[in-house]
């Protein structure tokens, strides 16, 4: 195989994180706190792993909705008074958005906002609805009027149309309607609503500021605001917050959890914990698990950073070969990047990551990652190890090889882009031009995470992208040609 | 009277500009033309009198609608080439505006859009609906969602709600509900469409360019790409335009058109022709007919600048007084202001505005303005040839007093902050400190129009600003509160 | 002669103002005032159509001097209230700036400041030095370091390199070394000076503020503060104004003043009054003139807006023939312009002014402008005429054929872009399209200003523009390629 | 001592580097290559560590200098490419800058630059002069107008000024009347020279990419670019690159080298070599050191993020206590931070760091960090971890105590302020809050860098900041109110 040679891009700089999965968003919403909108921005502030490309947030202060919705890091949005103070009231939710479906344009941030007869609602979400396409063209041909191409807007419009009386009612009718996965929190002039799909695919955490209910995608969002962690949002669970406290509803027929194992992998912050497991000491285990699965000789560790530094802990703990820290990355390099000519582009640039040839020249490394998607980057750093030096390059990845696309809420290339789906193990290695290759088993990646290995009846976890197994029917997938024009609108600014 | 003394502002800066009616907006619309955005930012471009908050264009390429909405100017907006490139297609409308109701803000900016099941939809209105708001109501009770404040979004619910099959039909169907003033252009995947309200208040006009039809509000539009005058769209027509040429509709029972007498006094611009007359000609004759009916002695004839022009140079055609540049304006202030300090603001700076001592010291002055709304800068231009030493300084208004505020699309104060209102000639004399002041008389106008005078009957104009007499029902500001909360939801940005 | 074929240019927009002679500066100072840098941005807003391209403001607060240049209009760059707040003290001096010598960089922007030990030294300066160059390279062969491009920069080094002790005496033995067109302003931590060269070529007066002195290029610039004028700062003299007021200083041999004529013609405002003359009544009694020079029979006499105006006004006056808007010009149009694609330009779009078909269509029309630089704008103008139907466009120029460039601060062409250095009377008139030309005669401008006529042993104005006879030597321009290379130095930002 | 509960900062939001030594500056240089802008683009970017408040480039392209200068990162500001086509030729030199003298303008920015009678001279420095002050006041006195406040100034006014011949011969006279520390890189219209102070305190290396030398303060410069690195440029060595080669001069007496420590403890990037060794290699070695100067018992050591990690690794290997992360770095913090209000201030928000209770709850931990200046941050790091439950914390720093400020180029606070300089060990420890306290020894620090320990005769590195031991003299502190103003003029932008 020398499709390498192909890649006009190989020996150009390269960005780690670019050959990742992306999550689509976080949510944030919290009642009763005089400070809700410069919380909700604090909490969005530590939720923006999970989404970097927008974010928004909507407010009420018992007269009025008040929205600010920015393309951009929410440092950087949301960091000035005068913003915040655009965001009056003891009640908020926010929305940090990294797009799968619908272009990233303003009208397409969240939180999305409707004047219903009976007030205002607002709402964001994070994960994917598999119908949501389906439901939307159903909706504008009974004469509905899309704001947005984001596949939640379908929420506002079935709320909108529901003959319930009461918001929460009319929020479950459209929850009914829904396919797929999500997390969701809503703000009417009454009541915060928290809710997750029936499997509980994305998750949602409950806390508490002073008394104050707070909403989350992780725990490390409550950290940053010193709130403390009541417990997960259930599956399947409506969380109704108001001036009388929180009720728990819970519309759909009882299932077992099934929460995506990705979060583990890489979605979630390390210092997070989720369903009761924390994700830096899972991705150790993870490390270590293939450190026992794989075990070889060499002299260092070297993890990819940041998102490999956990599990090469765990793998150098367990194999007893030294951690050392052979890629240093540059951190002044933030969304811009310097264009050079051909000639310079030639001279195969590191702008964002450099080798540390005093770790690396003459030496054996475990180069370890998280995970491979299309490869591309791990050629270019795997290179990058070799021209400074490295003796041997065994590349070693702490989960299994993705062989299937996400359509819950992950941005995943299509299937025949998927390095794993497309090459046998060899093929990988001999593509990459590591020395030796190997991923962490599906059963390992269940043990890491405390199981005895996966349950093929029931399995605990949605890890499709590992095994196919969808957990859902795919709707949308399945109908014809649904996905030819999503749009007819093309709008900038 | 001393309410002057009770006015802080009184020595400060002033713009005559401020104490004018505003028109709400401009519309464009070309077919078949292969620079249809390009054409149609110059046709804004030349309506840029007609709003200056915002303007916004939306094209069709045959797949795709493509928006570009923004505030501020066009000539600052619609310049780049980059621009209008994300604009693509041969047909396309376009929109300045001035708001009267809806907040300025982007998502209130026109051609609003809406993706029907039949295909996308845009429109841009000039002229206000009034029965807006209680349609508004109605639609939201049925479960429609708002994308904006604005009272034109109406027509998109109605359109997508209408059972009808062609687009024409639905537009026309919408049409029928609607009450008040309106010159729409709208533009579906196939049609391009004007449409001009029963009375035809607000101006539409039907011009050509190398054989692709054009739909402006004014022919200065036309006159600046070098198309040629078809002829004015007439009140409660509907054209059509497509593929297979121009077709006329007129689903409304024959009326008489009543057009605006505004547009004649201040709002078109001096070299367009509306329903045949050329304005710049009407406006002379107005200063003409002034002199007629109030002849004074004095030395010079000064035009309040830019507005007062024309009908100075008639006034002092007529009258055999010189006309004379006493006020100068400065032509380099944009839409910035320096804002002194209070020691500053004590010393009266004029920054848009200079007397010119040489032609305003020691002489008796007729000084001549289009109108008179509040009056608060006719005191401070007043007393600006006082500062110059003037002799006498007896004030001329080239239409009548304006008593009532209008609902079709011109911005008027409340009631009660129109000087003409709630004052006698005399106080409103004594109020400004002129020597003297005279306006035109009501009969006046119309004979500078060309007519005998006005036809109580069957009133020519729409002129309920003078005499109270309103064309339309007003089913909004007869309904019980209805303005109390317009929207729920405030948003910058 | 159809050179306009060749003119791509042709039919596309134009700016009657591009083809005008531009002023270099203008310049402001006071001292005392509480308020100096304020009310120094306002005397350089009315002195803004002596420069557009860049404002600069420098204070002194007892300590410090604090100085703010910026690229723009005043009041875009000098309107905010924190610009102001960061120029403290009771003494400021400014500058307004389009840039004859030297790139219109931020470091070219005066004032100009040094360090000098005896403490700081800022200027301004209006005119341009004929030895300029000649001197800087000398200086530089001497180790001074320059920090511009501006000539006006030698002025500094010649005052920090002088072995005088006093400020005052260092900037005589500067002023001395210089040679062509300057008015100065500048500051030091003592006194603020002001300067005229010998011949007074460019313009400064003297007024005062609630007793605190003003310098100013123009009287336009103390009306609009409601300062008063006191007197012309004369030729050959400089003021220096200190606590112990004001002290007048001739250090050079007396000559005759020789003010430049073109103050009249275009550079000053209307309502200016420049040594004893009213700007606006010159400029109609230069249009009377041109009227008895040149009688023609028409039917409207119409100005180029708006620097035509009160010639025109003088003409048809003087010749009794109707005076007319026959061109109607935007006021939307900033500095901004659209770039229209190649098939918009071949529309001959007419962004900036417009025909007044009423006025124009089947008459016989006097087109009035105040100059001809190269004759490119002047063609379009007449085809524009043209265009809107004029039966006769006769083109009238109320100033004499301008055949040689300035080196005095006038930014000309070289002379053989400028038309009437290479054409004569007919070739110029069929170039240009008119059914006839004329100019004002040389002695007619000079009766314009009320004298009998030019006098030709001792001329009473800088008139070498019409005439070839420059009042100064030209070191530079004698010298050899010192124009070669002016800086080493291309820097943006 | 309770003096932190007077810090009213104490509880908010931190940022561990806010306490650190600042470098002044970083600089790079290439000659003869195609790209050269480019390449001094990617060179200054892997220098950012070394200043991020503004970059500047000058290249020579044969004709003329051309300058870009810019407030912000490289990353930010040269990265498009037409700030790149601004600065064509295929020689340039580069700066990046955080000022310790000077204030941070625009005009400050480095590379300076002088037209000399012989052509252009730029010239940008890392390091600061100790007689900069007194000798500027000399060229004042001498009529020298300065263009900045930077020290690095006083260069371009000797060069001007010195009577020799060859740009060289200038430089080299200019050199020799300077005192303090600096590696120069400066470009004539002929040559690239490269210049340390006598002894080498501040760094510069020498490189080579396809046969054209380079120039940078640090190996890492190089690697980005695939540049191979030559030697450092010596102590007191100047290297002259032209088109003929390389060549070296040693003006000075010859001196044992001197250089600074700092850059192997904070200022040097891990990756880079300086003089030899392997910086990542010797921070590790330093905590190595720490550990068996000061062994304890506890379960896991925790760096503090980025700076102290190597030195953690190091500790734990030396220990055999587990290292672990247990604080965790934002990366999405950029420049901007949000402003809280007081409530969420109290709420003791984290932005940029959060504790990772896993890995700290309950534990016994080492914190380390490579140094402690003020003191400030360390207080809320060490009770950052006592609320994430850390039952013991035990605070290591892998250097010696700072006692003394810096005046070679380091940005350190005054005397008073640097903790050490005014605490005890205990009472130092007491103020942190820390269970025990102990930093690196003077001798273990010597060891850590291979040597046996410090000469006390002939110390082998620039080190009084631990030792009080300066290696030149200081004029300008010792001159009298010589910082009273350094400059008379304040001026943004």
């Amino acid at each position: 195989m020398d499709d390498r040679d192909a890649d006009p891009d190989i020996t150009a700089d390269f960005d780690p994180d670019a050959d990742r999965l992306r999550e689509e968003c976080g949510v944030f919403g919290i009642f009763g706190h005089p400070d809700a909108a410069a919380i909700t921005a604090l909490g969005l502030h530590a939720l923006q792993h999970r989404g970097q490309e927008a974010a928004g947030i909507v407010s009420y202060d018992g007269k009025r909705f008040n929205s600010e919705r920015r393309m951009g890091m929410v440092g950087d949005t949301f960091s000035k008074a005068s913003t915040i103070e655009r965001l009056p009231g003891d009640r908020a939710i926010g929305h940090v958005r990294y797009s799968t479906t619908g272009e990233t344009i303003l009208r397409n941030v969240q939180p999305l906002f409707a004047e219903l007869d009976s007030g205002g609602f607002a709402v964001a979400h994070n994960g994917n609805l598999t119908n949501g396409l389906t439901l939307r063209r159903e909706l504008i041909r009974a004469g509905a009027i899309y704001q947005s191409t984001s596949d939640t807007e379908v929420v506002l419009h079935l709320v909108a149309r529901s003959r319930k009386h009461a918001v929460v009612d009319r929020f479950i009718e459209a929850l009914r309607q829904l396919e797929g996965a999500y997390a969701f929190v809503a703000l009417s002039n009454k009541i915060l609503i928290g809710a997750r799909d029936p499997l509980g695919i994305r998750p949602l955490v409950l806390g508490q500021l002073d008394g104050h209910y707070i909403l989350a995608s992780e725990t490390c969002a409550l950290d940053i605001i010193g709130a403390h962690f009541i417990r997960d949002v259930e599956n399947g669970e409506i969380v109704v917050i108001s001036e009388d406290g929180l009720e728990s509803i819970k519309p759909f027929p009882p299932q077992t959890a099934r929460p995506c194992i990705f979060e583990y992998i890489y979605f979630a912050r390390p210092d997070s914990i989720v369903h009761g497991r924390a994700v830096y000491d899972v991705r150790k285990e993870m490390g270590a698990q293939l450190a026992r699965e794989n075990p070889i000789e060499a002299d260092v560790v070297v993890p990819v950073p940041d998102s490999g530094v956990p599990a090469a802990i765990g793998y150098a703990r367990a194999s007893g070969i030294p951690f050392e820290l052979g890629i240093i990355r540059n951190h002044y390099v933030g969304r811009t990047f310097i264009q050079p000519t051909q000639t310079v582009r030639e001279l195969g640039v590191r702008m964002k990551h450099s080798a540390n040839r005093a770790v690396v020249a003459g030496k054996r490394i475990i180069l370890l990652d998280d995970s491979i998607v299309r490869g591309t980057t791990s050629v270019k750093i795997v290179q990058m190890m070799r021209d400074a030096g490295a003796k041997e390059v065994h590349f070693r990845i702490s989960s299994p090889p993705i062989t299937h696309p996400d359509y819950y809420g992950i941005d995943t290339p299509q299937r025949d882009k998927l390095l794993a789906a497309t090459h046998s193990l060899e093929e990988m290695r001999s593509w990459i031009g590591a020395d030796s290759l190997a991923f962490l088993s599906v059963d390992g990646i269940y043990r890491a995470m405390g199981e005895a290995g996966r349950d093929a009846q029931r399995p605990q976890f949605t890890d499709h992208c590992f095994t196919g197994d969808y957990p859902t029917t795919l709707t949308d997938l399945n109908g014809k040609d649904i996905r030819a024009q999503l749009s007819l609108l093309a709008e900038t600014g």
